[in-house]
C-alpha cells in the first residue's frame, strides 16, 4: 500500500524504468467531468526527458492513454487507469553497474531490502515512477482549477550556488516558469544556471536545487488535524520525490531565526473574509489552511549518477572504481517542476474532499 | 482518522487542553514485551511545561496511567490506552481572545474548518495534544532500544540566530543533552540561548529554533517506496508537530548547493556490511534506510502566543490589540526534543514491522 | 489498526474484560451537535450483562464518561474518547481454566496468536470489548437519527429451534422489541425462548439464535463499489461481532432457491423517487443502496462457556474435564441487539460521509 | 480506496466491461519468487464466460499480460500491474435498458450514486471487474500453495432447490471440482444442476446457488481483532463478490439452532498441536484460525438480467416492460468458483504477513 497515496482521492502507481508500462489507478475521482489525455499529456511532456540540452538525451514519447474509468469524455466515478508504455529501454547500458552499486543511488538498498532489484538498479527508485503521480496529479489539478479556481505553480529558485530574485508568486503563471528551460521566472539568473548545467553535464557531473511551489485560492479549512495537518501531508508528498532532501513551508527554517513579534501574521480584513498581513506561515496554521497562499520550497540533492569515476566497493566490499555510462540528467530541478505541482495538487485535492464531507453534515 | 498514525504499529491520540484528559491508544503493538508506567513517564516529564524557568509556570504533573493491553506488567498484544489527566485548566485566561483570533495561532482556523472551536483557542493544536505522540513514542522507543539496539537522541542546534557548534551524533545521548536546560549538549551556546530566553520571557516576545535528530543502529532495508518512503514519513511525522516550518534528511538544503562528486556518499567496508564514507543522504538512499545514521533537522518557528500587545483584527473583522495574558513558552525547542524523539521511533518502529513481514516470506 | 474501524468516521476500541477500563476514540465525528452520557448509556444499558434472570448475574454500571471532543454539550470535531470503568473483576473464577482452554473459546487462539493472554481467557474476544463499539455506535445512531431520519431497529427472530413470526419491518421501534426480556416482538415466541433459555441456564447449557435488523430511511446511492459495498462492510462489522457465525442481506440463502423471475425486484415509482415492489434485493443493489429498506439477518451460535462439564485436552494435550465455573449467558441474543444496531450505524454514518465528499464536487 | 483490498498484500482494482482494458494493481507481494502469465491464466479462464453451454455465449480471450513488478521471471517486490484488454465490447446491445434500470441489477444505484453511469449498465457492477480480484487472487494463491502449503478449494454445493451430498472438504480438489461443467463434485446433483440450467436458459430465466469453499493447512494463528477478525474479511471479501447475498463460515446458520454441549469443539491432539474433534467453529475462534480447515458457505442470487419480459418502470417513472437482449448467464455459480478462492487467498495471505510481522518482534 506504500505505492497509494491519499484517503478520498486515491491513487497506485505502479511501474519501474525498463517493464512493459508505467503508470497509475486513480480511486475516488468525482464522476461527471471531462477528461481526456489531452488534460494529462501536457505535464507529462514538461516531466519528461530529453526536453532539451539540459537533460538526458533519451526520447521518451510519454503517451498516456485511458484505460478505465471515463464514457464519452467523462469521469463515471469509477476507477480511472492511465498508462504510459515503456519504449526506449536499454538495460545493458546499466551492465556495468551490476556489481558495484552505485553511490548515494537506491542499487545498494533495494537490493538490501528485497533481496532482488531491477536490472537498471533502483527500479522504482528511478524517476519514471513518477509518471503515476504526474498523470493522476494533472487530473486533480484539473478539478482543482476548474470546479474550485485553485491554481498550483512551481518553479526553479536555486540551482547550485545560483539564487533566483524572488518571484511575486501572487501572479505567477506556469506559462511564466516555461519561458525559460531551466523552468527559473528569473531570466538573468537562469542563463547562469543554464549555463552552470551545460557544464556540469559536460564534466559529467550534476547539480542540486530547489522548487518553490506555490498553491492560490484555498479555501479556509483544509487539513486534517493532528497527523494529517495540511503541512504534514504536504512535506510527505514532497519528500516522496525521489532525490529530495529538505521541506520548508512558509517562514522555513528563516523563522526559526525570528522572533514572535516579527514571525507572526496578523489579521486583516480581505474582502468578506480575514486575511494576513504578512504570511510567514505560508497560508497553514493550526495544520489548516486559512485562505492565504500556501508557499512551499523543496530541496533536491544533486543527481547521483554521474559520469566522473568514483572510488568505491562493489557489492562483495572490494574497491572498484565506477563510471556510469547510462543517460542522466545533470540536473533534475527543472524536470521537478510539474512532479512538485502534481503532488500538492493530491494532497490539496483530497483534503478538499475530506473537508466536504464534514461540511456536508455539520450541525 | 487523521488524529491516527502507523500502519502496523499504529496510534490513535485524544484530547484538547481543557477537556478531562487526553491521552492514546496504540493498536498492533507487539505481544509478551514489559511495559509499566515507568517507561514512559520519563519522556512526559521531558516534554511537559514547568520543567525550569525557560517555560511555562504552569505545574502539570502529567502522570500517565496504562488502562488496558498490559497484565502482569506485560503487553499482551491488545491495544494499549494511555491516559493523562488535565489537571490544571483555567479557561478564563483565555478570555479575551474568545472574539480576537491570535495571529499564528490556530483560533481562526479551527472556527473556519469546524464552526467551534474549545474555548481556549486551538485545542487539539494546543501542544497538550502531543501526550499522546510522546506516551506512545516512549512505548515505541522501547522495542527498538531493547529489541533491535536502535536509539534515537535530539537536541536543540539553534535557537533564534545563536547555533550550537557541531556535535558527534554516533556518541550524544539523551544524558548529554539533558545536561542544560535548553537541551543543547554545546554549553557555550547553551548558555546564550538561555539568556535570549529568559530575555524575552521578560519582554513577552517568544523565538524560533532548530532541533536535530539522529537514529542510530537502524536495519538496512526500512522504508516503503514510493510514497512512505523513510524521509517521506519522518517528514510528515515531523510536521505533525506543532510549530514546525521546516523538515531535512542528510544534507537537507545546503546539498542543494553541492554537486554530485561532493555530495554522493562513496560506498566503504564496515565490518560485515557495507557502509558509506559521507552520509550526504542522512541515512537514507531511495526512501530506504543503508545502516548509517539517520540524521534530521526540524525547524519550530517561534511560538505565536507572545504577550506583547499585536495590532490585528477580531473575527468580525474591527481593529483590536491582543495582548495574551495567558501561560505560555517563550521558545519551545527544548521541549520539542522528547517531540522528535517520539515522532521518530513510531515512524521506525512500524517500518521495521512491515520490513519484518516481508522478510518472514521472501522467497 | 485491527482495532479501528471506518473510513471517515473512524473508531478504534481498547480495553479487555479486567483491565481498568474499556472504551473507544472516535475521530471524525461532525463537529458542532450535542452530545452528552444520556445520548450513550441508554444503548450500553441494553447491552450490559444483568439485566434480566436471562444473562449473567454479574452486575456492571457500565457508566460511560465523555474524556475528550465535546464542550459545552457541544462536539468540537475533534476525536471523543468514551470511556466506561471495569468495576466487577473477579479473575480468580477463570483459575481452572488456565491450563484447559476452553472449547470453542478464543483462550486457545489468543495465546498462540499473541504467545500471552489475558488471565480471564480471550481478554478482547469478551463480550466486554463490544461496549467501544456500542458506545461510538449510539453517537453515530444519534447522528443519524437526527440529521437524516435514519433508524435502526434490531430485533431477536429465532432461539434455538424457535422462531418468531414475521414482523413488519417498516414499523418495528426499539419500544417494541423491548416489550420483551429477550428482545424478541412476537410476544408467544418470546415466551417460548424466554422458557428455553431459563431451562438451559439451570442445566448449564446455552443456545443460539438469529437477530434480525433493519434500517430505514437510508439516502439512495450508499455504499463504495468494489471491495467497500454496503453489504461488504456490513458483513465484516456483523462477523466482527463475537459468536456470529454469519450474514444474510435480502433474501439471502434462501434467495438461492429461487429463480431470476421470482426475485428480481420491480421497479415502481413511489413519491418522487422510483422503489421496488418488493425488496428481496434487501435495499442494496450492486453494493449500493437503493432507497428501500436494508434488511440483515445475522447468526449467533451458542456461547462456548457453559457449565456442564465437557471432555478436551489441557494446553499440554492431556486429557482433561473442564467445568467452568465463571459467570456466562446462556444465550447472546437478546445482549446482541443494540451491538447489531450500532455496528449498522457506524457503517451507514461513514457511508454517507463518504458519499457526501462525493456529491459536495459532483461536476 | 474502496477499490483496494488488503493491507500489505494490497490489490487495487480498475475497469469497467467496455472500457479498454480491466486490471488490477499489487502492492505488496513478495519479492524473488517466479511469476508468470501461467501462474495466473488458469483461474482466468475458470472465470471467464463462454467456458460451456452453460454461460454466456461471449467468447473473451481474458488474456492475463504483466506490466510491471517482475523481471526474468522473478517478482521485484514492487508493484505488479496485470492487464486484461476488453476486446468484445457491442455496447449497442444494452441500448434498450438506456431508459429502464434492469429490476435488481445495479443501472439505478449507480446512476444516483454517480449522476452518471456506463452504456452497458452497472460498469464497474458487472462481473467484468472480478477479473483483477482473481488475477490477483491467482498470485496469492501460488505463494500460499507454494510457500505455506495452504490450498483454497471451492465448489458449487447447490443450484437453485438442487442440493449436492456432502463433499469430504478435506481432500477435494479443484481438478475434483472441474469433473463437472457445473464445477459440483457430486455427479449426480451435478447432472440435474445442469439440466436445469439449461432449461432456464431457454426459458431466459436464471436460479441462484450456493458456493461452498475450505480453505486447508492454514497455520494457527491469522486474523486480527476486532474488527479484522479473519471470518469478518472473509465475509467482507465474499460479500464484495457480485451477486451475493450471504455469509457463513463453519456452523452457520444452522449453529443457531443447536446448543453449546453440541456445538462446542472439543479439543484433542493432534500430532505436535491441539485440534479440535468436530469443526463447527469452522476453523476460526475468536477471529483467529485455530489450524483447522476454514468452511465458508455463499450464497448468490439469481442473475438478474433476464430475457424473460419483466414488468417495471423507466427512469421517469413510466409503466414499461423489459426484454433484456444481452447476452447473460442463467447462472453464475460455476464462474464464481474461482472468485471464491481468489477472495479466500487475498484474505488469508495479508493476514498471515500481518501475523509474521508481529512474530518476527515477539519478546
Amino acid at each position: 500500500m506504500s505505492s497509494s497515496f491519499g484517503t478520498l482521492f486515491r491513487i497506485s502507481t505502479f511501474g519501474e524504468s525498463h517493464c512493459k508500462a508505467v503508470g497509475v489507478v486513480i480511486d475516488g475521482c468525482p464522476p461527471g467531468f471531462s477528461l481526456s489525455t489531452e488534460d494529462i499529456q501536457p505535464q507529462l511532456n514538461r516531466r519528461r526527458p530529453g526536453q532539451s540540452a539540459l537533460s538526458t538525451d533519451r526520447q521518451e514519447a510519454d503517451q498516456v492513454i485511458i484505460l478505465s474509468g471515463t464514457e464519452n469524455g467523462k469521469t463515471l466515478g469509477t476507477p480511472i487507469a492511465l498508462q504510459v508504455a515503456n519504449k526506449d529501454h536499454r538495460p545493458k547500458d546499466y551492465g556495468d553497474m551490476l556489481d558495484i552499486p552505485r553511490p548515494s543511488h537506491a542499487d545498494f538498498t533495494y537490493q538490501m531490502k528485497y533481496g532482488i532489484r531491477a536490472s537498471s538498479g533502483g527500479g522504482r527508485a528511478s524517476a519514471r515512477e513518477t509518471i503515476g503521480s504526474v498523470a493522476s496529479g494533472a487530473v486533480a489539478s484539473k478539478i482543482l482549477q476548474e470546479k474550485f479556481n485553485i491554481d498550483i505553480v512551481a518553479w526553479v529558485s536555486s540551482v547550485g550556488q545560483i539564487d533566483a530574485s524572488p518571484i511575486d508568486s501572487n501572479v505567477i503563471t506556469r506559462s511564466d516558469v516555461d519561458t525559460t528551460i531551466i523552468r527559473c521566472p528569473d531570466h538573468e539568473a537562469a542563463a547562469k544556471m543554464e549555463k552552470l548545467v551545460t557544464e556540469l553535464k559536460e564534466r559529467g557531473d550534476s547539480v542540486g536545487g530547489v522548487v518553490s511551489c506555490v498553491i492560490r485560492n484555498v479555501p479556509i479549512g483544509l487539513g486534517e488535524p493532528t497527523f494529517e495537518k495540511m503541512e504534514a501531508k504536504l512535506a510527505q508528498a514532497m519528500l516522496a520525490i525521489p532525490a529530495t532532501k529538505g521541506f520548508e513551508i512558509g517562514s522555513g527554517f528563516a523563522g526559526t531565526r525570528m522572533q514572535g513579534s516579527q514571525h507572526n501574521d496578523p489579521f486583516t480584513k480581505k474582502g468578506d473574509r480575514l486575511g494576513t498581513t504578512t504570511n510567514n506561515s505560508g497560508g497553514i496554521q493550526g495544520g489548516i489552511t486559512n485562505g492565504e497562499p500556501i508557499q512551499l520550497r523543496i530541496a533536491f540533492k544533486p543527481p547521483a549518477t554521474i559520469s566522473l569515476p568514483q572510488e568505491t566497493v562493489d557489492f562483495s566490499g572490494n574497491s572498484a572504481i565506477l563510471e556510469a555510462k547510462g543517460r542522466h540528467d545533470p540536473c533534475v530541478v527543472n524536470r521537478a517542476v510539474p512532479i512538485v505541482e502534481s503532488m500538492a495538487a493530491l494532497v490539496v485535492l483530497d483534503m478538499l474532499l475530506r473537508q466536504e464531507a464534514r461540511k456536508a453534515v455539520q450541525f
